[in-house]
């Protein structure tokens, strides 16, 4: 079975209250990363319809803080699925609705893994981009996947072909 | 100025409350993320004296899920500190009490940037490795900022040496 | 000024956690009205680039709880603006991924008023409905102001012109 | 069998905290909602002895909003039962003990239904007001009924017999 | 100035939800104890009309836990005033609606200080007990502040003669 | 079987947030009193390897309060096991990483019971203080129980031989 990043792509809006704020009155980037986790998890349940657990989180970096009271925006898509687990792309955008500023925060991919109900990790269906930005992200998806293997020790750097030709690649 | 490690050590424990899980009864990833986010906060704080925004966070792998009603051991240990930056090695761990097993969750790598009441960067104090798990924290350190550059488009692939090496030299 | 609803248009999601259940596992009445305040507060603030407090809450008919795990959807939109309050319409669905049903839950109106840094109200810009369906909420909007003023003892029933119509009309 | 009003009254006061309050220190309008949920909850629960769940809430006008640390009375009361129903009247005052000041916030009607443990709609007791201002609040239930059914699409305006009166009756 | 121990009285009533409970689906201590803390400090600031802080807890025995789903009724009510500082006697019941079962939970005696604007403490009205239960709980105050004195380590034991004589009266 | 109180001691740090104050940006007591009881039940737990509840609180009294921003550390330990029950050593400190403040907050005794699934209370293992502190927390714990009993109403003042001692012998 096939499906488009579009069907189970998930939009959350939350409020930046005074509790998720540091000493600058700015968003914790804890608050932040458990916002993410619950808007990826809602995307991966939807695409592949079964429960889901969170695998791994990609490196992130917080480029622009989000202020108290301004809205903070969550986009969560699905780029690829492999046998049994799904990378999701993250995209947070901050919003001052008085100043009318709508600003990049981050961006992340989130893996998650779907289980059956005695948490045995099941199949989920493939995922066919459809856009350029999504065929992009379907692409990179490999090479993100070798890193987190190498990064968990689980592929030997030598054996990762796709990041090896990375770092190997003579200048232009 | 120079400080030890195990000067800004934070350990911090938590228990799993029912609105912490998944349909599963285990600890939601995006929970566990926030938890560790303060932790790594209130050590990078410690560390430099001064107000500290989360920069980064590291690849992260999720090996073993913490279940409802067990405890969540954090442990946040500064690696190295740069010049207004500091990496943060998080290591967590469950426990259930009831049958005495503690295993461990999973590790990561926070950094934060410290700031003056401006929100400007402002120097950190330097970190003098002691034993020898901190030694090569702090060794490794050099390597993963280069990969935190590279990922964040900030450096270019060829340029980051340490890595270069790693994915290229030829197997044993 | 003049702005159509789609550019304030907040769209939220939300998952059932156990905090948010009663006895059988369904989200609480009261939890939801929270979160449908939020989405509601956010649009309005969009709309006049200004700080909003709530005013009023229409009636709200609970026709499909949500259950635990499920995800919720909010879509918030503006109705109709007056000299300084405006009325957004809410619209609530439940999913869930895993039977892949979405279910109407219910919907309402919430009202807020716009304020300036001394909490004086201020005006706000107008609306322009473009769509069908904006239309007619736009013009549902005056026999719902009506009926407001009417319930808050700010207006006799018999002067509420619109309302009078819709109870004498004789039948078809 | 019979029950008088007073039986299952619930007084409920709260503190408002920094989280609940909007970015002029006021308590928004949500967590309000979500208080008094749970307050006409536990009197509907406890007049039935059964479970209940939020059927509607009928419009509620925000007049005074309540500060930041000042203190939150609510008190819930059922006005009728009707065959597996409940009406409950909700008045909220806020309260500044440091200028000595409480002052009426709002007032609501919440209805709840009760239900067995396979959640089918279950008969309650009837209600017997007995102080005067209980009897008008008894008395008006019918009205409100019939103008919640006609709000829900589920009674037409034309047989609202008791509204109608209130509509098209010659002015005094 | 005198003030009597109904004009500050404080009735809260709260639901146990499923973050509030352990393992057994009972309300957890702690829990408990801040509901506690928040009505004995509004029933504080209404007697003395200024902010206050929490001195101390006395001694506290948890006998019958409160189950999930339950209400649960906390009575705050000034014992007694002493210079700057003020003694509540706490009540807490739960009431299980479905069974119609009200029980005793436990009781508690928590002390507060009143403060002005710069932290330092200020003089409280005094309080005149009205019933017989006041009454003994007013007489009771010296007793049990010799007490939280000698076990503060601020009073020696054999200067504590209230309690001398409770300890070394003959029997009857 | 025989324990020895570093084998269940739990160390929690917490950082102060917003929703945790009052009008002075001081950590509320009851906040405090809350997390306490979550670290001296995790280490009642971890003692007994069974699931614990609640069983007493003993007379606190607040010292220095903790600012908003600041950490709080709470170190809980076992004094001594009675038959079912455990009595749990809490310390508490606030550190302000700004200033390098570390500051005694409060400390505690709070006392727990083991129970088995059917909520029957069980035989704890026995303890063994093995530093001076423990020794001389593990003598006045005998004390301590004589005051709860007492207190609770459990056992007649003329009874207690240990507190009566202290009230009764000459001074030097």
């Amino acid at each position: 079975m096939e499906k488009a990043p579009r069907e189970s792509q998930i939009i959350m809006t939350e409020l930046v209250l005074p509790n998720d704020t540091n000493v600058f009155g700015k968003l914790m980037g804890g608050r932040l990363l458990y916002w993410m986790d619950i808007a990826a998890a809602l995307c991966a349940t939807k695409h592949c319809n079964a429960a889901v657990v969170t695998a791994s989180v990609d490196n992130i970096s917080f480029e622009n803080p989000i202020s108290l009271g301004n809205a903070v925006h969550i986009e969560a898509k699905l780029t690829r699925a492999f046998t049994t687990s799904m990378e999701i792309h993250l995209s947070v955008w901050g919003e001052d609705f008085l100043s009318r500023q709508r600003y990049k925060s981050n961006e992340a991919y989130y893996t998650f893994v779907a289980l059956d109900s005695d948490r045995r990790p099941i199949p989920v269906p493939e995922i066919v981009p459809e856009t350029e930005i999504e065929k992009n992200l379907f692409d990179g998806a490999l090479r993100r996947r070798q890193l987190r293997l190498v990064l968990g020790g689980k592929m030997k750097p030598q054996d990762a072909e796709e990041l090896k030709a990375l770092f190997t690649q003579s200048r232009p």
